[in-house]
């Protein structure tokens, strides 16, 4: 068993009563068209819209009770400002969210309208650093970060546990592959036992470059519709994942949209572009997955339907 | 008891290995909407993408032996088509399915693709009807009506069937009504004990005046996104809605339109507009259902994703 293993069971004990246990859905005509069986575990109904949740409430369920009171504080502009939103709500503690001024007024009106405090910067990282260092300053809040974090890292572990309490005969789990966080916290419930891919658009393939070079890579463009991966890995998540991912899968532009549009055709759900990804890596990739079981993390369901791709 | 409610306990028996047991969901931010406590019975998930495939099956299940062998032929450009193509499929025996010319190429894809044979004729009702007559001359096939046959009828009603043995104590169900046959098989499920209410769209509003006048009205206009619901009441399902409905809620098409919207971004699951129709009744008729337990059917999750009205 893996070192992080029992701190993995343990986070599910700590969070399971926040949030939903999300199900596991398959479809038959997807499975025809992969040439594998594939069990699609569905973050996009969990709290929040994502599996972000999950993270952010095994961070703060750890803190003392005088951090608590103080609050937390993240940048975003994502899936993460909600989540750590609707964690805080969930334990009563504030939350202060820090988000760019180029952040979509949905996005925005998502967080207050969970009840976070939304404080608006300017649109670099920089501004967003530095607005978080004030009110960290100003409220002695503690700063949470979306995916180099190891209580998040394990946390967002947990969609996976949960998949394989449900289905322990998987063969193979994929992920998307964006800050890193869950895809680490995949391989720490996958304890070895099953083979876990990362799926990454072509546009920001740090995660495939860094795993090539064993350092940490950036991107150079953002230029992606997979807007949840756009990020980099973190010296935390980068050693579990070297370590224990068998390959990151890169897919186009044009196959995330194709996927994109074959789950909600076919499926009736709802997911959102990032989580695409995993699904156009089994379409791209049938050798590797070839009358396999595969789990597919369905990471979140947040679309703008003002601005589909079809 | 209902006179044909044992025909329903037996139709489910018959039927259940054919179809997917479908989940029903909920949503607290929807519930605070609404005022009240909904439970969605997915049907969007069945096979076929609709509830129609449990009537289809109910049907086909009960033909003779030497009828099977000659197959089963309806005519319809919608969810009846696909519904009797995959139940005859499941069956293994032929299905001829008269598709007028006006048809979308996908749903004529569609049917093709789940191996019926595609008979296209004119546009109009007559044409179809004309095409039919001919296929049951020359092939002996069993016509199958969509929503005016007692078999249909009764399996239809299996929906409400699991929905209400899943959640017993509910005090009302909502369902779309189109042709009439969900709704009559849901009066059959609910047996009394539930208040039935239709949803039904202002352009195409026959079932809502059948009421008020006590006979079978025609509608006008077909002007409504809801593309389901705009064929009439028949008179083997007249009967039995006119002595069970408790009332037909009518919407406006932004009101549709918004519901559907809610639906797809709240609970992240593709609903077709004719299923949106019941959430917006419970939108506008809040007093009606305020605190209470109702059951929402929805009916189908076939959408063309290129033609969207938002």
């Amino acid at each position: 068993m893996g070192k992080y293993y029992k701190d993995l069971e343990s986070c599910h004990q700590r969070i399971e009563q926040y949030i939903h246990r999300t199900p596991v859905m398959s479809s038959t005509l997807l499975n025809e068209m992969a040439g594998c069986h594939l069990y699609f575990k569905c973050e996009n109904f969990q709290k929040g819209g994502a599996y972000k949740m999950r993270g952010a409430l095994n961070a703060i369920l750890q803190l003392t009770d005088e951090q608590k009171a103080k609050g937390v504080t993240t940048h975003s502009s994502g899936n993460f400002a909600q989540a750590v939103t609707l964690a805080a709500r969930s334990l009563n503690i504030p939350a202060y969210i820090v988000m760019p001024s180029s952040a979509p007024s949905v996005k925005v009106a998502a967080v207050k309208g969970y009840g976070g405090n939304v404080i608006i910067c300017g649109p670099t990282l920089k501004d967003r650093e530095a607005m978080s260092d004030k009110i960290i300053s100003e409220t002695g809040a503690t700063f949470l970060h979306p995916s180099n974090d190891l209580n998040v890292i394990i946390g967002q572990g947990t969609a996976a546990y949960e998949l394989l309490q449900d289905h322990p005969d998987l063969d193979a789990i994929i992920t998307p592959v964006g800050g890193g966080g869950l895809i680490a916290g995949t391989c720490i419930a996958a304890d070895g036992k099953q083979d876990v891919y990362g799926g990454e658009p072509y546009a920001v393939d740090d995660a495939y470059r860094s795993l090539k070079s064993g350092k940490i890579e950036s991107n150079e463009t953002t230029d992606t519709i997979a807007d949840g991966l756009k990020t980099q890995l973190g010296d935390i998540n980068f050693p579990i994942i070297r370590e224990c991912v068998k390959e990151i899968i890169r897919v186009t532009e044009e196959e995330i949209v194709d996927a994109m549009k074959l789950v909600w055709e076919r499926m009736k759900i709802i997911i959102e572009p990032s989580s695409a990804v995993t699904f156009a890596a089994c379409l791209s990739s049938k050798e590797t997955f070839k009358n396999k079981k595969v789990g597919i993390i369905i990471s979140g369901g947040n679309v703008d339907l003002s601005q589909l791709p079809f």
